[in-house]
């Protein structure tokens, strides 16, 4: 597990390759030997553990609560939606055989061909099929409703071309599915677990994100309205980052879900459902990483604060130690994730490279002369600014620098994301614009030809109609036909 | 999602059917619409939840740290390690294709031939191969050592009896796989483990366990030595609830996975690995709950007080919850998750019976005399009893009584154990002790033919040769050959 501090492929030379080379050198993730699919690595899982704990809180706050569905789905589930089936079920992983047998030539295992199953289960892509399945036989009336309820769990989706965290065909995952009395009810949940998101990415991942809903040709298979937060990585490309879907009855239906409503009439269950993934991991890396390596947000960093000690012998080591421990103990009582890092089979300067590569937010050094002086190194990596600092009122200014630092990626992110956002009213600078990586707030007909020649020629979709887009009247850049808002374009991952 | 409380059978008319009808009238789990898969409901995932936090915790602070490996298996790692693919290879979940398609009548979807795996893939069983797999690149030297890594997830094995919790097509578990430099360290982790899963059993669950070592019949596919847990349930049969292997250097020889030592030889690195699994909610509800349902120890209830109130209108509601709200934010301040239901459309007596029969520690009632007295209700659900208290002293009581019921519950499973543990020395007294539901001290002479034939003609097995098992000459009961040292048997889940 040796770290490596080999030349990092800078942004400039090659934005794609710099992100693959460092979630791999930073720790992260690797490829495993099944294809498409990844190694959390434990830094990396460590990070994705902070996303988890503070979004089951926020899910929990809003009066959610978790349970566990079948990691398998009948095959014949897949067809009830018929939407959902076209969207869903062409690339999956299909089970087809319960028992492996020994070859009859000694060579190992092979399949037991007379352990083949009667129907044919996939691993679920997604659980909307496999719930609303099991939610039929726990709703007869509105009194059993709401139901809000999240599954953390790994999905798989046979993806052809995959990247790590950003594409791959196992990912871990949330999906929240929800079940309602009325229509305004369930989009109203939508609404609110696109809020949570929101709040998630904007407050601890630092990333900031434009909220939208969704045109026809890029909702969700099955639902009648999808919303999402979009997220610009710094090659000006847009990441969607979390979605929420309002369902309407589509699911209640193709699973005969009814309940009796207040008015004693039968009716179909109003539904929504919402997730995120091990894909935040690759927003929060492309948003505020740099050539040096990882720069984590605080409120998400494994480690908020590494201490290393610069010594001659063991004798300056224990002095520092004996100075520096009451620290760690001090910051560590104020909830601040601390790492000292004595060790001394690695120098200083490779210890500091290495924890600047991992992002680590602050990093404190300590040497002999510091000692006499009473004083202590801080260096942030957001700036790579260095600084020193009185040693006996550290534990105060630390915890307002974690802060700082968490809102200076934020402003840092939300600034170009605001300089790179550019109203367009003709194709051709719109297609400059383009090449340039910005997102665009362009006039649209509303038609799905318009989108899918704009895509076919540009490679850019509407990633959304941003929910505070204002009322305003235009023309469509290429058919001239009338619009009343602007919606966002912009290549996307 | 109604409570369902009409009558559970007695566990002394029938204790398996008790023990069916208590996970779902409770609302803990359901059977899935997928063969051998339940669905965990909210109720039984909260406290799940609360068991992994619990045992997360408790893997950190032994130095862990958490990981992802993925879900698929490909076919020739199992036939890497011979006893392995004997053990884990011939029920598993197959995947053979990764695409369905429109079928050609129009009937639905149906597996694209085109779509053949050049390799199957297995849903895992356990995942000892894929880590070992991956633990070749991370593992050069000494240095690289020890990995201390943990995995939550779900894994798959193809029963063909299932039961909820108890043994089940896919089940929750977390698995640890540890590599080290020495034989010692190895072992010495799969012993640390043991205690851990002993302490969180004993001081968590409230379940008294007999750590021991098992058999070579009943060690882990691809073991030199299975460390286990074993509980014993109300009905006398043992629950095997959390096993640790010393794995030698058998996966790291079929994985090719050397590392230069401190001597600068190249060896094979020597492992570990240990699970526990949503069986330990098998042991839970089994170990502690009665006719009238769960009782779950405060340290794992999801709620661990209930305040109900009694009034006869809305003003009396509303006079008791001025009285109560406070009580209510005072429990929650000590960390105790309190529920105060005083929803107007279930009557006191129901609610009653449906918190007894969710196991709900302790449970307040207060109607307009107790707010006239000062006093309140206390039913605790371990015994039964209710008891008047004063209400101004109430938030003192709680936290007090929570631990007596966390210790009483604990001593009652211990004293059943232990008055049911039974010496024999004669084949006729040991079939008569198997008949009363004991668990059995008996010598044995070591050789898997004798084991084999006992578990024949009684169905019972040898738990483990206990860890605190004395020194004791004797013979054993069926062949008369020497042994040293009593083991365990008893009939098993």
């Amino acid at each position: 597990m040796a770290v490596e501090l080999k030349d990092l492929t800078k942004r400039a030379d090659n934005y794609s390759q710099w992100y693959n080379e460092l979630v791999v050198k930073a720790d992260l993730a690797e490829q495993s030997a099944v294809r498409g699919c990844m190694v959390i690595k434990p830094y990396g899982y460590a990070i994705w553990e902070k996303m988890q704990q503070q979004l089951d809180k926020m899910f929990k706050e809003t009066g959610h609560v978790n349970a566990y569905f079948p990691l398998l789905i009948p095959k014949s589930f897949l067809s009830r939606e018929a939407e959902h089936v076209e969207g869903f079920a062409k690339e999956c992983a299909v089970v087809t055989h319960h028992r492996l047998m020994n070859a009859p030539d000694g060579s190992g295992v092979v399949v037991d061909p007379d352990a083949r199953l009667e129907e044919e289960l996939i691993i679920r892509p997604t659980s909307e099929t496999i719930i609303w399945n099991t939610y039929k036989n726990w709703i007869t009336s509105y009194r059993d409703l709401p139901i809000l309820v999240n599954q953390w769990a790994n999905v798989m989706r046979w993806e052809m071309r995959t990247r790590m965290f950003l594409r791959t065909a196992e990912f871990l995952w949330q999906e929240g599915h929800t079940a309602h009395a009325t229509a305004e009810e369930a989009q109203a949940e939508a609404i609110k677990m696109l809020n949570v998101y929101g709040d998630f990415a904007e407050k601890y991942m630092a990333v900031p994100v434009v909220k939208g809903v969704k045109s026809a040709n890029e909702r969700f298979a099955g639902a009648l309205e999808t919303y999402t937060i979009e997220a610009m990585m710094q090659d000006g490309k847009a990441l969607q980052s979390g979605t929420s879907h309002f369902l309407g009855q589509n699911f209640a239906k193709a699973f005969d879900v009814k309940f009796v409503n207040k008015q004693n009439q039968l009716e179909y269950v109003w539904a929504s459902s919402w997730g995120v993934s091990t894909r935040l991991m690759g927003a929060l890396i492309m948003t505020h990483s740099d050539d040096n390596g990882l720069v984590l947000p605080p409120h998400l960093a494994p480690i908020q604060v590494v201490i290393v000690p610069i010594y001659k012998n063991d004798d300056q080591r224990a002095e520092i130690s004996e100075k520096v421990l009451p620290i760690v103990e001090a910051l560590r009582a104020k909830g601040i994730s601390v790492k000292y890092d004595d060790a001394d089979n690695r120098r200083p300067g490779f210890k500091f490279a290495d924890y600047e590569l991992k992002g680590v937010p602050v990093r404190l050094a300590i040497g002999a002369r510091d000692l006499a002086n009473g004083t202590v190194e801080i260096m942030r990596r957001d700036t790579l600014e260095k600084e020193t600092d009185a040693l006996d009122t550290i534990t105060e200014r630390i915890p307002a620098l974690l802060e700082e630092i968490q809102d200076n990626i934020y402003r840092k992110a939300l600034s170009r994301r605001e300089e790179r956002t550019v109203k367009v009213d003709n194709y051709e600078d719109f297609k400059a614009a383009l090449e340039g990586g910005n997102f665009i707030l362009a006039h649209w007909d509303g038609s799905s030809e318009t989108e899918e020649r704009i895509k076919e020629e540009t490679k850019a979709t509407i990633r959304c109609i941003p929910l505070d887009s204002p009322d305003e009247e235009g023309v469509d850049m290429l058919t001239g036909k009338p619009s009343h808002r602007r919606v966002l374009f912009a290549r996307n991952y």
